[in-house]
């Protein structure tokens, strides 16, 4: 029977899942745990594999939420800042000390641009999206009015079907709109074809990013032509890095999932007809979850269910075992499938999430182990920053 | 352009989305609204149920994670406590001032059983769930080390297949085992059919019902032939509250939902063939989301997309609009269908979730409005506490 143990004031089991020391056995579940030698390697190999091939590696900050998993990004994958979704969550990234923030997404609300607009005091470098002129004056009015620069890329929607624009000739008029506004600087474009990450082939995915990147070099040669350079070309996932690193177009990748893997992403098939997560990335991210039902011979009940991950790009998968699979959710169960009735009361899986991003985003703790012992216990310090 | 706004030393737009006072107008987006008008009318109708039919209701907490809510719970609708499925959460409401808190679920980690076992020093009457004669040894010991009493339903599968025994021969050899227990009091059954709640005819609920009701009354039965007392027999959802209600076996109902109302469960019918959202139940719940890009006339994108709510029981439906809809979710993003280009940027829409309880979960606030100012501004008390 174990007593209550603390983490700077906080309650294992109330408030964390563990404390740096633990055994990995005694970590409380449900829990995102990382494999911190996995996730080093992954953070490692894309950071070089930008370096290699000329170009840099704005990371994906939106998929891990975690000023800690950022730095480590700068640290051993030389990464240059990160981009992220929201002015809340940029904010995060800002107040813990990255210098270069991007928000790859709109920001129309007039208290958000406000926010964004004071974003440089905090000491980073403060960058945004724009696809309707309209946008502009308010960007422009709210950085005089804070005495700041709000760096602008022009979103091109170049086949994801979300925010952007279409044509190289809204690219050009925005962007000389931005170039005229006082408080804000044009600095390039952003070109992210989130739709085919996730399809299956590489060839099927190459050509889609094929005609992204005919947009966005249209787009960079029209803009040249006005006189506008674009310092950023930014773009690039898990599933396409390789298409926009090696395009002689897009300068900057922004790779989230790469660091963690996940279900719904490790099935997708490099160019050799090999998952991606067999080689070319580790599985680092896993949800932890302990046995606490088994009355029924070959079904196990276990404690993380709804709450504990998202479903939105399929089920959990159970890391390393054939023998049982994870059949069914509910809000704070899953139902496993145990034919030859293997598990144990408390016997604890790691389940490789469906989809890492808004799985990480329902947790507060990321708990990093290595050698079978929790090492570091780091916040998701961006969850819930929505706004 | 707005200045930054606090409320008790948090900023809005960054800490939380609303202030007290504010008109709705300027709420910060993605958030829950609570429309504080119907809640209290959703509250009150259930517990003048309970009250009318004889049965205690206790309401449960796993559905909203708020303590506000559910001291709200008390006072308009007579509940008698809370439930909740997880012992962190349980302590959540326990600290909060809930003094009679049910784990509707098993616990056999050995550190949750020992924090369990002191939830009775909070001053909360403890009360859990047990599907297994092994688990009666551990809660024993614990109860025992910390001179605490712990009260044990035994949970049946009456249908969700998920927890929970199935015969009635195992519920009177485990009830056995705790009535004999130190530091354990027998307190009787658990028989939550959660599988049928979401079917949408009410002859097809009933007829599932009508199975749990057999086994439940012959394990009543079979337990008063041994001596044993059922003091609780809990079960019961919104969708189908009146079965167990109108029993004559079970004597607590445990609904969730009806407070906040979704749209899966809207649409389920009533005996009349009517959708319970329709006359039943008022929609209280409100994702409210603002436009932010609209460059395609017929499409507009929302702020509201897999890290604001969950879409595991199908998308959300835009309250009180048949003009526009919502049909695709993103991370961050929603892609709204509509037509005529009615659209504005910053235009706000209500959101009815797909499925509350793990949309909830992943907010830190519920902003209550009435009468267009923001009234309240209440925490998820226990988002996050999944252990």
């Amino acid at each position: 029977m174990k007593d209550v143990t603390t983490f700077d004031g906080l309650e294992v089991g109330y408030d964390v899942p563990a404390v740096p020391g633990m055994d990995e056995a005694d970590i409380q579940t449900p829990c995102l745990v990382l494999d911190l030698d996995a996730l080093e390697r992954n953070i490692k190999k894309m950071g070089d594999w930008a370096k290699e091939h000329g170009v840099r590696h704005r990371v994906h900050g939106k998929m891990h939420k975690s000023v800690d998993v950022a730095k480590l990004q700068e640290e051993l994958g030389d990464a240059v800042g990160v981009c992220c979704q929201k002015v809340s969550e940029a904010e995060v990234f800002a107040r813990g000390g990255i210098k270069d923030v991007l928000v790859s997404n709109q920001v129309r609300d007039p208290a958000k641009i406000d926010r964004l607009a004071r974003m440089p005091k905090l000491g980073a470098r403060t960058i945004c999206c724009v696809d309707d002129i309209d946008n502009v004056a308010d960007l422009s009015a709210a950085a005089q009015k804070h005495g700041t620069e709000i760096e602008c890329l022009i979103e091109i929607d170049c086949g994801a079907g979300r925010c952007g624009v279409t044509t190289t000739e809204a690219v050009v008029e925005i962007a000389k709109a931005i170039d005229a506004a006082p408080g804000l600087k044009f600095s390039g474009l952003q070109a992210y074809q989130g739709a085919m990450q996730h399809l299956d082939l590489y060839e099927d995915r190459k050509a889609k990013i094929d005609i992204a990147v005919a947009m966005v070099r249209d787009a960079v040669e029209a803009l040249k032509a006005e006189g506008l350079e674009c310092d950023i070309v930014g773009g690039g996932g898990t599933g396409s890095y390789y298409f926009e690193g090696n395009s002689g177009v897009y300068n900057e990748l922004q790779c989230g999932s790469y660091a963690f893997m996940d279900a719904d992403y490790g099935r997708i098939l490099d160019k050799d007809g090999n998952r991606i997560d067999q080689g070319e990335w580790e599985n680092a991210l896993f949800l932890l979850t302990s046995v606490m039902s088994h009355v029924k011979p070959d079904k196990a009940i276990c404690d993380a269910g709804l709450k504990a991950q998202s479903v939105d790009s399929g089920l959990p998968v159970i890391y390393g075992r054939d023998d049982v699979e994870y059949v069914k959710c509910s809000d704070e169960h899953g139902v496993i499938s145990d034919p030859e009735g293997n598990l144990e009361i408390n016997e604890k899986l790691k389940l490789v999430p469906g989809h890492c991003d808004p799985t990480c985003n329902v947790h507060d703790w990321y708990v990093g182990v290595r050698n079978g012992k929790v090492e570091v216990v780091w916040p998701v310090s961006a969850r819930g920053k929505a706004y």
